[in-house]
């Protein structure tokens, strides 16, 4: 069995976990978000690929979800006594080893699939991990400066996210390169031919949206023969990790799981979806979604541990078979 | 009084701090080898101003003799893991946060000058450091290939010496780059209106040597009107640190304190030396080094402490008040 999964970093790996166990022999294709990606101290940092890569290669930090576990900081101390910025940025050092090699095979001419293939070596992954695009994409959102009250700038998203916390109003999300950026290789291949199409309790605006946003990946998505399947990243009104409702705001879409289906959209009427997961405290939502076009079903959705993971894992493959054409 | 010292690494550094407890009050500025630098996993590492930057500034491993002080291996390690190369060259974590700091600077466009004067600024060094050049000279070595018996083949200095400790057989130093390098900002007026010029107990061919090939150097030492006075590197028949004799052996120099003398030459005869200091188990050679034209002085000239290093100074000093016309 064949699924190609577009995921986001903690939220998409989390999920994935659950993936392998509840069906270890698929053969899984992760394409995975490169928006957030970002160059620091000259080093070519790309936190999605990397925390899906280091979860699934036993490196993760489980503490922190991010980054990696035994991490040591004294890159990080050593820059800030030379007094470069910026010291919001945590790079660990071990962490830091996986961005100099990807970066000295940049510089050398590699892709990020071939890149992101050679790093993937080391950890034996049992998933195929593709960037969604080999060329540059960052996603910058508009912001109230919070430096100069009253004017609006455009930061990087991990400024935003990591440096700010999500906690100034952004007005607008852009994602920069995007408009001329390619599917990477074997991406749009991964996506028609799936069995199953499934969209984790990812980011659905910077993580999943960054994705389907590289021309030619939405409309591949709609086209495929496999059923798409995705999951609410939104439980009652709250993100189910992370600051999802902050950037759903800034494009003017509401934090319920109901709002997010209609902003994927049905495939029945130019979306992305056949089906959707909503958590069982909101199975009063499952009505407006079903009259969207959207397959609905109500399971636990909270990724307490891998086996409420795995059962989320099942209850979306089922309900792919359940609609399948 | 304005000092100028054409320095390598760790007899260089060990030298200037001497001369800095032999006279405290002294502008002293430090001409430093970059013929040795080299550009790992994407790094650029300037490993003898390193040398001079963290022993002026405190931070250098007294143990080693080069790099930091507590310092820690996770990056070494992980690039190991990833299997990247090459895995001879020891890059502590706190070296690569000094060495990521310079590669962003110089990919920005500042020249290596104003790199090493900004990381200089944390280490608040009682010195003035300049690099020989802003331009890049590397030196290497024409040596028996050491994996393929009976072929020769050039390579890195820092392969030379660190992979291959010069056990293996060189038969040519070259510095590539060095006929087009232009000498770095201030160098040449730091020569010129220097009081003394001093040659501590370096390399006289990959530290002192490749400072002097920089065009426009050597000359400039010949021109002063300081008088410059030398110490040798060589006590009996080797060198008081290192592996001076290997790369002496290869441009077919003795290792001899007279020898090296001869090799820097006597500035009456288109030299650079006005006077040279030989340890006192060698003065039987200072009639020769005196008939080569060189005012010679032979005192104890092991650095074993800061106190009999001040006195190589002082000694040093006072031969160029000797000497001076």
């Amino acid at each position: 069995m064949r699924l190609t999964v577009l995921a986001g970093g903690v939220g998409g790996s989390t999920f994935i976990r659950g993936l392998l166990k509840a069906r270890p022999d698929a053969e899984i294709t992760v394409v995975g978000n490169t928006a957030d990606d970002i160059t620091l101290f000259g080093l070519r940092v790309c936190p999605d690929l990397d925390t899906v890569m280091y979860t699934l290669g036993g490196g993760i930090s489980k503490e922190r979800g991010w980054g990696r576990e035994d991490e040591t900081w004294v890159i990080k101390e050593e820059l800030a006594e030379y007094g470069v910025e910026p010291t919001w940025f945590g790079l660990g050092d071990r962490d830091v080893a996986t961005h100099l090699v990807r970066t000295q095979m940049l510089d050398a001419g590699y892709g990020l699939t071939a890149v992101t293939e050679a790093l993937c070596q080391r950890w034996k992954l049992p998933v195929r991990l593709l960037p969604m695009s080999d060329d540059r994409v960052e996603t910058h959102v508009v912001v109230d400066d919070p430096e100069q009250p009253g004017k609006r700038k455009a930061i990087h998203f991990q400024e935003y996210w990591v440096r700010w916390h999500a906690e100034v109003t952004a007005h607008q999300i852009v994602a920069v390169g995007q408009d001329k950026a390619k599917p990477a290789p074997g991406v749009l291949e991964a996506i028609a031919e799936a069995d199953v199409v499934l969209i984790p309790p990812s980011n659905p605006v910077v993580s999943v949206g960054t994705i389907l946003g590289v021309p030619g990946i939405r409309d591949a998505v709609r086209e495929t023969k496999a059923p798409v399947i995705g999951l609410s990243p939104i439980i009652g009104t709250g993100p189910v990790r992370g600051m999802a409702d902050k950037v759903l705001a800034a494009v003017g879409v509401a934090s319920t799981a109901s709002a997010v289906a209609r902003f994927y959209g049905s495939r029945t009427t130019g979306g992305v979806l056949d089906g959707w997961l909503i958590d069982t405290s909101d199975s009063i939502q499952a009505d407006s979604i079903a009259g969207a076009g959207i397959h609905v079903q109500a399971v636990p959705l909270w990724m307490t541990d891998e086996t409420t993971t795995a059962a989320m894992a099942d209850a979306a493959l089922n309900l792919a078979e359940a609609v399948r054409r």
